[in-house]
C-alpha cells in the first residue's frame, strides 16, 4: 500500500479589523510567511508615506476603478471615506483553483459582499476572520500615534471602527487583539486548522 | 469603554487514531499542556507494564464496567478485543460547562457514540481528529517494534487499523501523521483555532 496522502482546494482567508488596530502590520508579517499568496486590493485614496504600488495596492484613478467595477471584475468593492477599495476576482479564483490559498485584508463591507458573492468556489473557500481591538480607547490612541490623519479623519474612522466591532459575529472566527505576535500566532493557528478540515480533503 | 471580553464554553476534543499510530505519545504530551484536562478512559483490559490505574486508564473489572453502563453512567463504550473502554459522562460534562477543554482518546466506535450523543452541550462541544497513520507497513512495523503483543494480537489491531483509517472522513479534522513534533503541532493549532470561533464565543 502507498501512503496515503491529500489534495485540496485553497482556502481565501479574509482577515478584518478596524483602523488602527494594527492590522496592516499583522498582514504585513504574514506575508513573510511562504505558503499562501496575499492578494494586493485596489483603491482610489492616496498613497501613505512609504506605500508603494502593486505592493500595498493597486492605486487606481476613479475612472479606472470605475470601468473595472462595469466590466464586473471585481470581486468585491466598496466606497468608504469618499474613496473605492476592491479586490480583483480573477487572480484569486485563479489560484483557489491552483490549490493556493489566498489572504484577503478587506473591510466590513467587503466580507460581506464576498460572504454572498454568487460565485461558489468563492463561498465555499471563504473562512474570515475579525481583529476585535482592545478598547476603542487605544484604537485612538494608536490612530494618533501614527500621525498621517486629521483630527476630521480620526473621528470618522473611529466611528466606522464602532460600527464594524459590531459586525464581529458575522466572522468565522474572532480574535482580541493582544500584542502583534499573539495575533500572529492565533491568526496562524487558524490558517494551519483550516488546512486539516477534513471536508477540505480529497484522498489522492 | 471597557475591554471587551469573551466568555465560552468548553470544547471537547476527540482524537482517534489506529493503534500504532503514536497516539499515546501524543496524548501524553499534550496531557503537559495546562489548558485543558485529560479525560482518563475506564478498561477492562489489563494493564501494559508501565501504566498506572488512574493515570493511563481507570481499570475496572467487567463487573464493575458493565454495572456503570447499566446506570447510564457512561458517556459512550465499547467492546473492543474483547475488552470494554469507555468514558464516563458527569465528569466531561462538568468541566465542559465549567468552560473547561476536555480531550477524550477514543476509538472510531467511541467517537461514533458520541457523535449521537443524547445530550445537546456534548454535541455542541465536540470537535474530533483523526490522526491518519503514513502508511499500513509503517503502522505494522511500529507495534512490532513496541513488542508487547503476540502474532495474533498485531493482526488484529493491524486489520481494526484498515478498517479505522477508512473512517476519517466523519472527522472534522484529519491529520496526516508524521513526526510526533509535526503532529503535535498540527493538533494544538486546531485547539487554538477552535478558541477563536466566533460561534463559541459570547461578549461579556
Amino acid at each position: 500500500m502507498t501512503a496515503p496522502s491529500f489534495r485540496r482546494q485553497g482556502i481565501l482567508f479574509v482577515i478584518s479589523a478596524p483602523s488602527g488596530t494594527g492590522k496592516s502590520t499583522l498582514c504585513g508579517n504574514l506575508r513573510a510567511t511562504p505558503d499562501f499568496i496575499y492578494s494586493v486590493s485596489c483603491t482610489t485614496r492616496s498613497p501613505r508615506p512609504g506605500e508603494t504600488d502593486g505592493a500595498d495596492y493597486h492605486f487606481l484613478s476613479t475612472e479606472q476603478f470605475e470601468s473595472r467595477i462595469k466590466a464586473g471584475e471585481m470581486l468585491e468593492y466598496a466606497k468608504v471615506h469618499q474613496n473605492y477599495y476592491g479586490t480583483l476576482l480573477a487572480p484569486v479564483k485563479k489560484a483557489l483553483e491552483e490549490g493556493t490559498d489566498v489572504l484577503l485584508d478587506i473591510d466590513v463591507q467587503g466580507a460581506s459582499a464576498i460572504r454572498s458573492c454568487s460565485d461558489a468556489l468563492i463561498r465555499s473557500s471563504l473562512v474570515d476572520v475579525f481583529i476585535m481591538p482592545p478598547t476603542i480607547d487605544e484604537l485612538e490612541r494608536r490612530l494618533r500615534k501614527r500621525g498621517t490623519e486629521s483630527e476630521e479623519q480620526i473621528r470618522m474612522r473611529l466611528d466606522r471602527g464602532r460600527e464594524e466591532m459590531r459586525n464581529w459575529r458575522l466572522y468565522r472566527y474572532t480574535i482580541l487583539s493582544g500584542s502583534m505576535e499573539e495575533d500572529l500566532t492565533k491568526f496562524r493557528a487558524i490558517m494551519r486548522a483550516e488546512r486539516y478540515l477534513s471536508s477540505r480533503l480529497t484522498l489522492v
